[in-house]
C-alpha cells in the first residue's frame, strides 16, 4: 500500500487534502492510490444538498455538521457551488461560521469548481467520495446547485437527496415540476421563518398528493437557520430515508449505480486522453476537425473515421 | 440526399421539429441526415444568453427575436432551461408574447431538457445547432441557467455570449467572479428599470478596470423589456462583436472549437453506446460493477479491463 493511501485511511486531512488536488489535476500518481483505497470505501452516509441560489443551502449544511458532530460524527462537506461559502465567496458572517467548523478536526470541507476540459467535475467528485469514505467520513454532505447537469450528477452519487426550497420564490414548486421531484428523498423548506412558508409546504403536499403508486411520500421538513429550527427532525427524516432502502434493498441498487456511473466516468475521461494524447491520434482529430470547418466531412463521418482507428 | 434533409435546408419547420426529435431520440436515423446537412452550415450567427435565473433572459431573448425579425432575419430560439417560459414552464403574460413569437414563420422555437442518460444534452444541442443553422436561420438564440456545466457548453457552441445580470441581486457580482466573467462576450444589466442598476454597472466597470492586458473591453448594456429600452444598443454591440470576431481570426478559431467538442460529443457517446450495447460489453460491464461493490475489484483497474477488450 502506498505511504498516501494509508495516510488517507487513517483519517490525515493534509494526505486527503493532497489525493483530491492529485485528482483534480488528473495526476496519474492518483490512480494507484485510488487503486488502493477502494476497499476501505462503503461506509459512508452521503447526503446530496441540492436547491437553487439563495435558498440557504450552505447554511443547512452547516447547522446539519453541527448536529452531526454533537453525535461524534466525522463529516465530509464537498461544495460544488462556485458562490457557495464554502469555496470562500460569500457574506463575511457566513465565512467566519465556517471557519469554526473548518478548524474541528472532525470536519473535512473541500470546494471543487464545476469546470473542466472534459466534464472533469463527475469523475473527480466520484473520486472526493471515495477519498472522503475511504478516510472514515461518517457523513459526507455535497452542496450542489443543482440546475442542469450537476443535479443528475448528485442523485448518482448520494444515498439520500435533499432539495432545498425557500418561501415565496415564487417558481419554486414550478422548478420540482420542472425535474427536481424526481430526484429529491426529502423535501427542505428553508427560511422558514420567511412569510409564506405555509403555502409552500402546502403546495408541495398537494404536489405530493398527485403522486401514485409510491412505496414511500416523500417527507417536507421545514427548517430555519435563523431560529435554529427543524434540524433535529430533519437529521431523524434522513436516518429514516436510509432505513427505508436498507430495508427495501434500494440500498444495495443505490450503491450499485453510483459505481457505475464512476465507471462509465473513468473510462469515458480514460477514452478521451487516449483520443487527445498528442502522440496517438492528436493529429488525426485536428485534420478531422480543419476537415469540417471546410465542410469537406461531417463531424459523424470524423467520428467513425477516428473510433475506426482505436477500436478493436 | 434524404428527403428530410432537403426539407430542412428549404427551411421546413416540421422536418426541422422532426430531425431534432430524431436526434434528442438517438435514432439512427438522424445521423444520415445530419451528415447531409452539414455543408449547408456555417452560415448562422449563435448567440448564447445565460444568466441566473430570474434575470429576465426569455424576455431579454423575446425582445432581441422582434428586433431581429424587423430586420427581416429567419431566428431560432433554443431553451435549455426548464422554468423558460419557451419550456411552457412559466407566467401567462410571458407565455402570451411567446405564443405569438411562435406562429411568425421567420421564426423556430425550441425548448430542450437538461437531462440526459450519460449528459445527453450536449450533444443534442449541436446537433440542434446544426439543424437550425442548416434550416437558413440567421441568428440562432440559446438561453441557459448559466450555472454549473451548462455555461461551459454555451460557450462552445456561441459566436457570442450574453451573460445577463439584475441589479441588486447581491451576489450577481460575485457570481461573476467565479466564472462567468471568463465567458461574457457582452455583460446586459437587465431589468434597468428597479433600482441598484447604477451601483451593478459601476461594480462591473471596476471588475473590467482590473483586466489588463486584453484587446477589447467587455462591453456592458442596460436593457429593460418593461420599458423597451436597450435592445437597440445590444443588437449594436452584438454585430460589433462578430466583426471583431472576424478581424481578429478569433472567429475561425470558435468554430474550429465547436467542431472539436461536437466532434468530442459524438465520439463519446458512439463509445458509450458501445460499450453499454446489450450484445457486446454490458455482461462484462456489470460484471465489473458487481466485483467493485463487493470490494474485489476498484474502480479504475475494471475500467482498464473493459478498455483493453475495445482497444486496438
Amino acid at each position: 500500500m502506498t505511504n498516501l493511501a494509508q495516510k488517507i485511511i487513517s483519517g490525515d486531512h493534509r494526505s486527503i487534502a493532497r489525493l483530491i488536488t492529485q485528482v483534480e489535476n488528473d495526476d496519474p500518481d492518483a490512480v494507484e492510490t485510488m487503486r488502493q483505497i477502494h476497499r476501505h470505501t462503503g461506509k459512508a452516509t452521503v447526503i446530496g444538498v441540492t436547491g437553487v441560489m439563495g435558498s440557504g443551502k450552505s447554511s443547512l449544511i452547516f447547522e446539519l455538521a453541527v448536529a452531526y458532530r454533537a453525535e461524534g460524527k466525522k463529516i465530509g462537506i464537498i461544495a460544488i457551488d462556485p458562490t457557495s461559502p464554502f469555496s470562500g465567496g460569500a457574506l463575511l458572517g457566513d465565512r467566519i461560521r465556517m471557519t469554526e467548523l473548518s478548524t474541528d478536526e472532525g470536519v473535512f470541507i473541500r470546494s471543487m469548481g464545476t469546470r473542466g476540459m472534459m466534464g472533469g467535475l463527475t469523475s473527480a467528485l466520484y473520486d472526493v467520495v471515495e477519498i472522503l469514505d475511504a478516510a472514515g467520513m461518517d457523513i459526507i454532505l455535497i452542496e450542489t446547485v443543482g440546475v442542469g447537469q450537476d443535479e443528475v450528477d448528485i442523485v448518482k452519487i448520494a444515498d439520500t437527496t435533499l432539495v432545498v426550497l425557500v418561501p415565496g420564490l415564487g417558481d419554486s414548486v414550478q422548478t420540482i415540476k420542472a425535474g427536481l421531484m424526481e430526484i429529491a428523498d426529502i423535501f427542505v423548506v428553508n427560511k422558514a421563518d420567511k412569510p409564506g412558508v405555509e403555502q409552500t409546504i402546502a403546495e408541495l403536499e398537494s404536489m405530493l398528493d398527485l403522486q401514485s403508486g409510491l412505496d414511500r411520500r416523500i417527507p417536507i421538513v421545514a427548517t430555519s437557520a435563523k431560529e435554529k429550527k427543524g434540524i433535529p427532525l430533519l437529521t431523524d427524516k434522513i436516518t429514516e430515508h436510509q432505513a427505508y432502502l436498507k430495508n427495501s434493498k434500494t440500498f444495495e441498487q443505490r450503491r450499485r449505480q453510483r459505481y457505475e456511473a464512476e465507471l462509465i466516468e473513468i473510462i469515458r475521461k480514460r477514452l478521451m486522453e487516449f483520443i487527445f494524447d498528442e502522440k496517438k491520434l492528436k493529429s488525426t482529430v485536428d485534420c478531422c476537425i480543419e476537415q469540417i470547418s471546410r465542410k469537406e466531412l461531417d463531424p459523424y463521418t470524423a467520428a467513425d473515421q477516428i473510433l475506426g482507428k482505436i477500436l478493436k
